[in-house]
């Protein structure tokens, strides 16, 4: 890493690049669909994220170029005293940046994205066929205390 | 178990109601506060709640008496191709009404409005200090494929 990476909300323009992204990792792969044009799915998902004052889908550059991605959703609870929880997921860091501690910076301003906009405390899931990214999270701060189940329809 | 119960959104009247479910057990005593008046904190947490959407609070009702509540939070992602995830949290059922199906009932109700929204899956993190939770939502459907991890700030 030369720079220091920047951050920006995404725009319409970057969705190409985020769903190549999104679909070129093992798991990505098996459900994501990077054609051109784009499935209308993922033009539709993008417009009402982006009208969504809860939800920042933020891109990574580096000289210009989108070089990660990552998405945080504020979710406002009732538990907690009324808190509100930053959840981050579809975090993704583009073939050839991998392994420059891209992903640990991203990370880093996340969390700071987080505390900023007053969440106290920013969770996410894992899925257990990545033991790796358990440790990475491990090492951020994050703490193991959660089974995150899912159910699939 | 004499009726089915009924469910609606939580307008701010049900507000005590939840806030007591949701002080009234082992995790949620440390950190809730449940007084009168109600600290404003859960009143600013409601009115966002209410407004978003994205969001359904819902209280369980037995003739005429709220004996239960859950939220729902619909999150519109890219990935699965532009998809929405339900992610459920806060499910109380009121003490004396415990221990007899009613915690099965609120999620099959839950697993419904999540499919009529069109969400693709439903998500939800548990404390692994309550494995009996792992086990009632492995018995309704749902896979422990995931760590949850949270960093509290």
């Amino acid at each position: 890493m030369d720079k220091e990476p920047t951050y920006r909300l995404a725009t319409s323009d970057d969705l190409k690049d985020i769903v190549s992204m999104l679909a070129d990792d093992d798991l990505g792969a098996k459900r994501e669909r990077f054609e051109d044009p784009l499935p209308q799915s993922y033009i539709r998902a993008f417009v009402d994220i982006a009208r969504d004052p809860h939800q920042e889908l933020t891109v990574v550059e580096e000289e210009g170029q989108v070089i990660g991605v990552f998405q945080l959703t504020f979710i406002q609870y009732l538990t907690y005293q009324g808190g509100i929880r930053a959840q981050i997921e579809g975090v993704r860091v583009k073939k050839g940046y991998r392994g420059r501690g891209y992903g640990k910076k991203i990370f880093e301003y996340a969390i700071g994205r987080a505390r900023k906009r007053g969440a106290h405390l920013l969770q996410l899931t894992t899925d257990k066929q990545r033991p790796e990214a358990i440790e990475f999270y491990e090492a951020l701060g994050f703490v193991d205390s959660h089974e995150g189940m899912k159910m699939h329809f």
